[in-house]
């Protein structure tokens, strides 16, 4: 939010933070931008962007580069660049069949990036934590002089975002696990760790840069083995007051049909997920991903197996998302992950259930697309997550770490940040 | 919220009017409250409260009465009470059954109120609207003197909020019907006019001055012949973006299941509304509320073929209950209209499904009770709707106030505002 100057009368501190955060928060999302453009999309006037503009610099987070003539008339306006290397945070994803780590900058750059596959079936925290402690060491060993600012990391469970204590993650075999307090131990780090559920982050992704870039109301939708959903609400994660919400996964759906892994009966899952979908396809349904891969090239071979298959798929997800559609009135629904990748496959079929069972006010207004960051959606997501404090208070941020920096002149064992 | 005058450092227009407006929704929202009160609910100082109660009393919205000595050492704190002539609205409802008509002073005092019933089946806009007009014909009639600031207008019907046209409401027959200009052709009124879904008011109401009071995040369950669903999300009502979310009665539940007044088949409604409550208890399924008042006799009296019906109907509650807690993660479920007069009944049955089909984590945070406002709580919720520029923003309106009374001194034809 920016504060405009002149809506206080006075200028002050808090207005002075409201803004610098405005700023960091636009060049982050959007990439480098012009003085002209920060004004425009700010509303603040030239030499105020002039003056904070300035402070970031030397703070480490932005830089200038010659004003660019952009074959207007006036003056060129020098463009304005988020460093990349002014702030880092390592990024984490646990999903069903991999673990990744990437090392994301300030402005959403992917500085470095490593994802291995892991056997399917429960594992312990202590485990997946030390395999992730392993990814991470990797990224350390390949590129020095960096240290993170934050830690965000994508979970497939339900996940208390206050300490990280992962509820429920049926597909691992947790329940009520300290994922947070265990990867702080492993990781030796002392910048915050945050955790989510991973399809939160997903759609916190694909708002921020992907499909649903600028969106403000999106639905994403992500299936694998379980099925996720994350809710932005007005350009902003909405997860119920725990964190707890968005298991669209978990909604009745068929009374009549099949055991969810959840202790329940009939969820949606149980009729959109990877198994029902190999199931139908007359596939092994608990296998991998290579099993996936294999149906889908039958599927774009045109074999009527597969295509059958996912026509019941896409009716199902139909079915269910015409629900969702009348219950949160989303004006854009994002497939991601193995729903992306069907996509093309059943957005007729999804559509059709649609026109049929959703309210035609809601209706009218929401489209179904595909995801465009496909598997790396979470992870690029928990990044965001990570980086969200700095971007909310860039000032307090930039405070600390010259009190670090000083701190460390002193001791020069402890590492130094940034 | 509060903005505390030194969080900005310094004295400004805009913290004296989020002070008002601080201080008129404590006093709507809670009623008569000494000046020690409102400092501790407010963090503003005693000196910066008596100046601002002064403004507010000056502008007719509150009134002091002497210090009350509550037994407690110090000197007894003067007690501020909500005008509730100060500032009046009007509120209407729009129900299957029935149509209502109430004026609700500030504090949320209901000063007259009016419900008739209304035969079941479509009516014209027309029709409804002079309906409504002649009940406000005999409000006015009955007590002088008053004018109202705003009106709030609950309807069964998915609403878009920004100009109050009724997009779908099937129970009505109505289909993209301009509500709101409807009524304010026919209500001859200056006042703004609001016109919300009577499940989302319903919940509003709830929360402010019903059995959610206090609570953050509650979904509101209302059950008659339709389902609807309201949602608060941190104290604030949650409707998607164009207001047409909350529509849980038409979650599809059991696409092996009956057809839907909506198009669809086997949605929620179809399970859990006085419909199918009535046919399984070997009612008229579309008779009136005299049939429901009967069956209910019925249940307390223990007919065995009643509470079979309840036990059904019960059940298929907590199944799409469980989805909805998933889904949104809500702390407390209040059910409204049939469904709060059928709790009893069915709380033991809806316990046991969420146990079974909602996940462990937002199942154990989650209670459900009936509403305590009953039939009149979308009535409520629409005087709330109302109130809400006025508790928004106090200043404003007291100078809008002034400058139209002083109009009316010049042109004595003009009604006089409060």
């Amino acid at each position: 939010m920016t504060i405009a100057r002149d809506e206080i009368g006075q200028r002050s501190e808090t207005v002075r933070r409201a803004n610098l955060s405005a700023i960091v928060r636009e060049l982050h999302g959007q990439g480098p931008l012009t003085r002209s453009e920060l004004v425009a999309r700010t509303g603040l006037t030239r030499s105020a962007i002039r003056g904070l503009i300035g402070e970031l610099a030397v703070g480490g987070l932005v830089t200038e580069s010659p004003a660019a003539s952009l074959g207007m008339p006036g003056r060129p306006s020098p463009l304005v660049c988020p460093d990349p290397e002014g702030a880092v945070v390592l990024a984490l994803d646990i999903e069903v069949d991999s673990l990744a780590a990437a090392v994301v900058g300030l402005g959403g750059e992917v500085l470095d990036h490593i994802r291995v596959d892991r056997p399917r079936g429960h594992s312990s925290v202590e485990q997946i934590a030390d395999d992730l402690g392993q990814l991470v060491g990797v990224l350390r060993a390949r590129r020095s002089g960096w240290s993170e600012i934050a830690i965000g990391v994508a979970v497939v469970g339900v996940v208390r975002r206050a300490d990280g204590l992962v509820s429920m993650a049926p597909n691992l075999g947790w329940t009520d696990v300290p994922l947070g307090a265990r990867l702080e131990r492993v990781l030796g780090s002392e910048a915050p760790i945050h955790v989510a559920n991973e399809a939160d982050l997903g759609a916190l992704a694909e708002v921020r840069r992907g499909a649903a870039r600028g969106a403000e109301h999106v639905l994403f939708v992500s299936g694998e083995v379980g099925v996720g959903g994350g809710l932005i609400v007005e350009g902003q994660p909405f997860t119920g007051v725990a964190g707890y919400g968005g298991e669209i996964g978990h909604m009745p759906i068929n009374p009549a049909g099949l055991s969810c892994r959840c202790g329940s009966v009939g969820c949606w899952e149980t009729e959109v997920g990877a198994v029902s979908l190999l199931r139908r396809a007359g596939r092994p349904p608990h296998s991998g991903r290579a099993e996936i891969d294999g149906f889908l090239r039958d599927a774009e071979a045109g074999s009527p197996t597969a295509l059958r298959a996912l026509a019941e798929t896409g009716r199902w997800l139909g079915i269910g998302l015409a629900g969702l559609v009348n219950v949160l009135d989303p004006r854009l629904v994002v497939f991601g992950g193995l729903f992306g990748r069907i996509h093309p496959f059943v957005a007729e079929t999804v559509d059709a259930e649609l026109d049929r069972r959703a309210l035609a006010a809601p209706r009218r207004l929401v489209r179904v697309v595909a995801g465009s960051l496909g598997a790396e959606a979470p992870l690029r997501g928990a990044a965001e997550l990570a980086f969200e404090p700095l971007l909310a208070d860039p000032a307090m941020w930039m405070r600390r770490r010259d009190v670090e920096s000083s701190r460390d002149a002193v001791l020069p064992l402890r590492r130094v940040v940034a």
